[in-house]
């Protein structure tokens, strides 16, 4: 099945319908599908999903139903492309593919890019791998088993193996004409990769350079030299900061020897780069990864880990509380106080944290800054702590007309707030010298630290200045 | 100042130091400046520094304090270009500047494209704009206010206004001699927009696809059509979207008449959805911006306000308390047991805010399958309410050998976990429909009604159940 061509209008028309944009699905097109699909009126679906870009195509599969969306893909017949099967979000492209017949699934990956087959294929389970693998042609499937020896989330997964690579003695007329006759080139490419004889990169030369220069000039003296080479092992969060850092639309990956055997292209960094930001954010508020296409079970299942988890962290709290039972059997109101300094110390602590996270994804916050990060955040505790202690021993203070109440939980607040600074910085970088991911597990073990401190520091205080 | 001609070794030398990467700083370069400024050793300093790409410079000089960071650019001379200018972080920008001349900063500044010229320029306050714009030769200063007209995070401002546009009856050869002869072209660039007489882009010609065809055909023949055209007022979240979704590397913008007047290229974007998903998490946590390189006072005053909404709400959570003081003053395991609750709630209700609150942004959440979202999140809320309820109500019941309380628990517990996953919903929902961004108030907002239906829940069912 071969891509058909996106026939759309060059302007495009107004946005139909609240929050939405220039571009994507619209609400009265989703509408429009399901009303053809319950009408079982194939040919209307058709035409009404004719002008969608591939990725729309995937995106509206994905607001169906299971079934309905196997209606949609009947329906959608040789605009289902292998494009569109790679655009799919994880779980729903594994319940489309787990509906289709092997053959065609093996079909559409044919179609695709080694570094968008690589990622369909690297989802599935080991023996649907194998059984789709066998029914594609020979050549492509060593190019993907190749794909696969690379570790995952590595540039060896990222990168296409389609890249043209020419020796440096070349002139700009050979390129040209080369180019010309060549029939297996890359669709689109920006660059030209110039190698030595070990196959190893050394230049790359832009396309708008080698129209600009005369024919008998050699590549050599038109090359840029100024090259970030990725080996193939590298991490893709890694791939990303060196695109992000650099500017970069495609960079050469090497093996361990040095020898050219791809490019990463900047279009799936920019997909890199979206799911790492994105899985900072989900680690930290534990959500395994987006689950909005997830059945409920399955949902509520992922989400259970971190949930038994809290229950843990909340039950240290209670036992800490539990110490002071005799204390606030004495005098109710701190009962009635005590969240607040909790609460205040998770929020301070959460800020920090937030700000450590991203900054150590950013390589704004490395070995050398450590400690003086650490100093500034001490003295940011410090400062909110006392604004907090003024502004929450007075409401304490006025409330139950108690000035020693009120300093108590002014007490409280200034060290909990001091703690959260530390910890909110302490925690991730510690995980990060770990090498373990720091969003990860920042947030249990950060409001389990600034609960416990919050209820010791204001219930302890209050048994020794209250009672 | 010329950008200097990076040199480096083809391949990369292995990472030193933990937790450090195949490009960028490294802390034991951070060292060897920090020695070398100490010392004064302006020689040593500009040795250490030579090697580095402009990105890597800018990331060296955010290392320092800001008298460091003024003895550095001066050791630095020439190599501080106006690309170390953009790449540093906007905190950092605004310190560097008020320490030069204004006819450095204009100097830099007009070294530029148009695009990073404008970013640069945008974040200084209005009399310092103008002391510089009036530094830039008229030419670059007319555009250069061009800019700065159009809304802020808008495509007009992320645009560069170099941009080869041609009409769509000249040939390949005509367009390779035009490229020949041009001495105003962009240093980079992928495409050629083709544009009707009305100067309105109808089609790109792909510069591998220019290369390969021969001279007498003409553009509108081997032109594409299936073009992603952008208004100049569209904001730069919805560009982000466009270029992720359709893996563009770069789109026209055109004026509200359809007119050609730039065109935004995708490192822009790249820096784009790296803040757009960095705003999220930072907005979700009470974080204005990365503070990391701002002072400790800015930075408290930074983060104050979050802190002051969250008192407030905390307050709120203990008025609720409050009302049952009585009933805790009977029964102190109430006080106890009260924080688990509503920590469980608030933690259930975060990870359905931050799956709705991403897609949001991703368009996985449109109007259309709102309801169906909510529907899914009340299960899971019920699925993990009763198994919760069920863990925690043994826990406590023998905790206390008290079944009753165990019970109490465990409905208080089913209660808020239905709401959390109801509201984590509907609140970035309600205020991406009212047009607020989603992230910024969602988590207070949020965490008071889980404190509130918490306490409210269990305190409530232990008043009527258990005395």
């Amino acid at each position: 099945m071969p891509p058909p061509e996106p026939v759309q209008a060059p302007v495009p028309s107004p946005p139909s319908g609240q929050g939405e944009g220039l571009y994507g699905l619209t609400s009265s097109l989703v509408r429009a599908v399901a009303a053809a699909l319950d009408a079982g009126d194939d040919g209307r679906v058709r035409d009404l999903i004719a002008p969608l870009h591939q990725a729309d195509l995937a995106d509206l599969i994905e607001r169906f139903k299971p079934d309905e969306r196997q209606q949609l893909i009947a329906a959608a017949g040789a605009m289902f492309t292998g494009e569109v099967l790679a655009e799919l979000e994880h779980d729903v492209r594994d319940d489309v593919i787990e509906r289709l017949d092997t053959g065609e699934v093996a079909a559409a990956i044919s179609e695709l890019d080694t570094d968008d087959a690589v990622a369909v294929i690297e989802d599935l389970d080991a023996p649907q791998q194998q059984e789709i693998l066998q029914a594609i042609p020979d050549e492509e499937r060593v190019a993907l088993e190749e794909g696969l020896t690379y570790p995952e989330n590595s540039a060896g997964r990222l990168m296409q193996r389609e890249v043209l690579s020419l020796p440096s003695f070349w002139t700009v007329g050979q390129t040209i004409e080369f180019m010309r006759e060549a029939t297996d080139l890359p669709e689109e490419f920006y660059k030209i990769f110039v190698v030595d004889p070990r196959h190893t990169p050394i230049g790359t030369v832009r396309l708008n350079r080698l129209l600009r220069t005369r024919r008998p000039v050699r590549l050599q003296d038109i090359m840029l030299t100024d090259l970030k080479i990725i080996p193939a092992a590298t991490d893709q969060e890694e791939v990303a900061y060196v695109f992000e850092q650099y500017d970069l639309i495609s960079a050469p990956v090497v093996t361990a020897s040095g020898r050219l055997i791809g490019v990463v292209t900047v279009d799936d960094v920019v997909d890199v780069i979206h799911e790492e930001a994105e899985e900072d954010l989900m680690r930290l508020h534990g959500v395994a990864e987006p689950d909005i296409y997830r059945a409920a079970l399955q949902t509520a299942w992922g989400r259970f880990t971190w949930l038994l988890v809290n229950l843990g962290t909340a039950i240290i709290a209670s036992i800490v509380i539990y110490q002071f039972d005799g204390t606030i059997d004495q005098m109710v109101a701190l009962a009635v106080l005590m969240p607040i300094v909790a609460s205040m110390g998770g929020n301070a602590g959460t800020q920090t944290m937030t700000v450590a996270v991203r900054a150590i994804a950013t390589k704004d916050l490395i070995q050398s800054n450590v400690l003086r990060v650490l100093g500034k955040e001490f003295i940011v505790g410090g400062i909110n702590g006392v604004v907090f202690a003024v502004l929450a021993g007075a409401a304490a203070g006025l409330w139950y007309q108690n000035l020693p109440l009120g300093l108590v939980i002014g007490g409280a607040m200034i060290i909990n707030m001091l703690v959260a600074g530390l910890f909110g910085l302490a925690i991730p970088v510690t995980l990060w010298r770990l090498k373990i991911d720091p969003a990860t597990a920042a947030g249990v073990l950060l409001t389990t630290v600034t609960d416990v401190i919050g209820f010791l520091a204001f219930l302890g205080l209050a048994g020794l200045f209250l009672l």
